[in-house]
């Protein structure tokens, strides 16, 4: 089922679409006063009328928004979102109040960055109204652990009615007639979902490019990304225009925005929470799967949204889930790895940077051993995605675009363009060869054990090469995607920003390959990245994803 | 890799082979006394030179099997596995005595019903040597909680220089250089592995017969089919010539011949235990996914076996395991569903009393509320299976034997001649159909929570809907296999054996189709089923294996 017209129309539609809902937002969730309609309207836009029209952005959005956007707004918004939840609860604020400002955060930060794809005030206001007559009758809060919360999704995340095309039009019509579960259950928590945010055609690109809504910019810096492929997510939860973000990752789509956008995001363990409902190009197939997680600026709202989604027993409604609760931390002392290349491709000054401060950081702490690790088997992990994330070669992909004249977009050839049709036996054995690799790595991850029987609790490196890249430069996707080869958790955890007194270039450094000598000539100057978070990735065995939360807590900034 | 002989010479050079290691066994661990052998040479053989030639076995070979086999052999082989174990572990029984009466025993069963594909008396030799020197320098034994355990295995698991054929000669080159985790995690807590035991060619169908091996007859009626395709694992459990035999289950394999042999057998809940490195056709095939599990007579060496794997957490070895522990019981009421039929095919007079009298049973215990369960989705199951099975339509199988002209068995033809193959987008379809019906079942199971909460535990029901199948009638496999599509675990519990008296065909029946139809014509008489065993089947939600065993105990017969 795919649209046959031509994608530019598609294109238009969406944005007139996406117009229609600032207007319904406005007009259910009204601004305080006259004057500030025309204040968003006259924000410097990263859209034009046309999804080849990406506008003329700020050069630094979140410093307008930061000047623009009511002080009555940025009050609620930048309040950490455990204790706004909490505020809700007690009564102490209005949820009506809370999502109409987050609202206006959202109206602001997409004319700023174009992360939101649309508003969804209806639902939203139904779902306020729900949680009013809650409070109205008395009901227990306990059991609504989300009460309030200012939830975003990812495009591409099914929502009853509406249709998820994951940065192509052709699929405007493929409407879903349910929520994803996880949606479902965040509601039910008492989450209020407000928008759905912009992807990055076909979800295979760390970037953020879509002829369904146009170039998503770094809200930090608009010459850069903002991460994909949930770039909209990211730079959404940047903003502070989401308290939590749900984002996906089969590469590291969530884990890129995450680290691009300056919050915490968590590519969960597959089998954690529920993500089998989700779309993506190759729905269905089973060799490489795509796996779900929040995106949100503070590391207590993600864990309280972990714990509380598993705290809803989702395996009793999504079989495809393992019934592991979401365990306290009894650990008193943790073994942590790190690492800082990966043999291939040199993290930019800044990464490494981000790196050495952990990791002495750590060092420091009487209950952490620091150790080295060394990376493993990423060229194995490469070749097998080469093989597994287009079974088809792309056909699939490349025939649904082509019925509506959509061009493949740069960012997205790289992954698609090696991808060769497999054969049935050939499937079968570079899955034998993904499990035979994860079987080695883990023997390596073992390896690190020591005498008395500590296994590694966790390794910390790089998330990317670099910072936030610059548009149309996100060609490796290595320090991601090894860990969706073999299926482990890993947090993103902000650690700070560019300083070009710091991150000068290093200039005698002798590129080790090709791609080595891409990443490191377009980071000629620090000033190219200015503003740009710094973040690092903390990765797990498989079914750790809270002791990640135990190993950031020991040197993650306070939650503002 | 396939060998290009024709498959005739190979089936003459593996039956060369069976009798060399039968002559290896008797040199490694001989006969108390000189007659035995020619005891066991004259016994009624289910064999011949040829695969094609089946021998004239007794029967009723277990019959003959207790007259001929020395009693102090059976002394051993009939006592409770566990107590066997605790036995060795203090000292009061020698392993060595141990492992070889277990193999005289298995040289005899296998005369009697061809059920081992070869004796390892080499490597068993050099474990028992192992386990020796353990004891005398005064090992712990908590440490072995299988020490001396006798093992079989299943011909399709790897043993590190052996060829897994999985019933197909051509595969004779195949030598694995690896044991397969399950066989390496039990010979560590002291399991003595002591035979490959015999399946059907391609592992697709519940009978037992091969190019590479001949047919396999039931012990308790030669003329019935062991079930399959784990056959000989069931048949060498049910003759008690091993304590625990290790099967695989696709489609039934395990739950089949755990059924016809009157033994306990486990499918576990895929990610429990290891399985990820066994053999089979489309081995790396994602959509469907072979299980492992413990066949035998003892409830209590089932659970101890399936507890002393997990204790050893094998998830540290093996990624694709969720890092679940063996949960101590803790319940104390239990919820139990029945089901009799599933729409279908109406299971035989034996099987329905074997689940009344079971329901009976527990419908008088204080702390169990019976269910009456109406069964879901089979149709949806099957046409799942019938796409997702063979997603190259068989063409790799076919080509397999045809390289060594190895016809394929009218019994495989069943599963495989209606097979298409897929192109990707019908596969990834598939996958989604499978995923959406396991979320429908699931909500159907959740349907029968009571208004206090308290979920359905298990459902009871039939495993086949015969007892052990006539040869070449085992068409129907639903029972089994839709729980496969669905991944829940299923304990087999044998609960009696065909009586004649209370057995009688109901004529008054209407079949509702064809294929109701012919299980209904194979029914003609109690009598052409005498001896064969009864058993039901208790399934639960994933992940729950170990409450099977809890429910299994209220109306289990005492472990002998």
């Amino acid at each position: 089922m795919v649209i046959k017209k031509d994608y530019k129309e598609l294109g238009r539609e969406i944005r007139k679409h996406y117009w229609d809902t600032v207007n319904k937002t406005i007009e259910l969730f009204p601004f305080d006063d006259a004057e500030t309609k025309q204040v968003m309207l006259d924000l410097p836009r990263a859209f034009g009328e046309d999804m080849a029209d990406h506008g003329k952005p700020a050069e630094f959005p979140v410093q307008v928004y930061q000047e623009k956007l009511p002080k009555k707004v940025q009050e609620i918004i930048y309040m950490e979102p455990t204790k706004l939840i909490a505020k809700m609860q007690k009564g102490e604020l209005k949820v009506y109040d809370v999502i109409r400002y987050y609202f206006h955060a959202g109206l602001f930060a997409s004319m700023l960055t174009n992360c939101i794809y649309e508003f969804l005030p209806e639902r939203a206001l139904d779902q306020v109204k729900k949680l009013e007559k809650l409070q109205a009758d008395g009901a227990d809060m306990a059991k609504y652990p989300l009460f309030g919360l200012p939830l975003g999704v990812k495009e591409m995340i099914p929502l009853k009615g509406y249709a998820p095309t994951h940065g192509s039009p052709c699929h405007l019509d493929r409407i879903t007639n349910y929520d994803a579960q996880i949606v479902e259950i965040s509601e039910r928590l008492g989450a209020v979902t407000i928008c759905r945010e912009t992807n990055v055609q076909s979800l295979m690109a760390l970037e953020c490019e879509s002829w369904g809504h146009g170039l998503t910019v770094n809200p930090f810096n608009s010459k850069l990304a903002p991460g994909g492929s949930s770039g909209g997510s990211g730079a959404t939860a940047g903003m502070r225009a989401s308290a939590v973000s749900l984002g996906s990752d089969i590469g590291g789509s969530i884990r890129s925005p995450a680290a691009c956008n300056g919050v915490y995001g968590l590519r969960s363990t597959l089998g954690r929470i529920p993500t089998s409902d989700y779309f993506s190009c190759q729905r269905g197939s089973q060799s490489i799967i795509s796996v779900t997680g929040p995106i949100t600026r503070s590391l207590k709202m993600a864990e309280l949204f972990m714990k509380s989604i598993v705290a809803a027993e989702p395996w009793l409604m999504d079989p495809s889930l393992a019934p592991i609760p979401w365990k306290s931390p009894e650990q008193k002392k943790f073994r942590v790895g790190f690492v800082e290349w990966d043999g291939n491709v040199m993290p930019h000054p800044p990464i490494l940077r981000g790196i050495r401060e952990v990791k002495e950081k750590l060092s420091k702490l009487p209950n952490v051993e620091v150790v080295e690790f060394k990376q493993f088997g990423v060229d194995r992990s490469n070749e097998i995605l080469g093989h597994l994330y287009f079974e088809d070669g792309g056909a699939d992909t490349r025939a649904k675009c082509e019925a509506t004249g959509e061009p493949i977009l740069e960012q997205v050839h790289w992954a698609i363009d090696d991808a060769k049709e497999l054969t049935w036996p050939e499937q079968w054995d570079w899955n034998i060869k993904k499990d035979e690799f994860r079987k080695d790595y883990l023997k390596h991850w073992m390896s690190y054990t020591n005498d008395n029987g500590e296994k590694l609790d966790a390794v910390i490196g790089p998330v990317y090469p670099a910072v936030a890249p610059k548009h149309k430069t996100a060609k490796y996707w290595s320090y991601t995607s090894l860990y969706n080869t073999l299926d482990l958790p890993t947090l993103v955890v902000p650690v700070g920003t560019v300083d070009p007194a710091k991150d000068k270039p290093n200039t005698d450094y002798k590129p080790a390959n090709d791609m080595d000598k891409f990443y490191q000539s377009i980071y000629e100057s620090a000033d190219e990245y200015k503003n740009a978070p710094i973040a690092v990735g903390v990765t797990g065995m498989r079914f750790t994803d809270e002791k990640l939360f135990d190993i950031a807590r020991l040197f993650a900034n306070e939650d503002e």
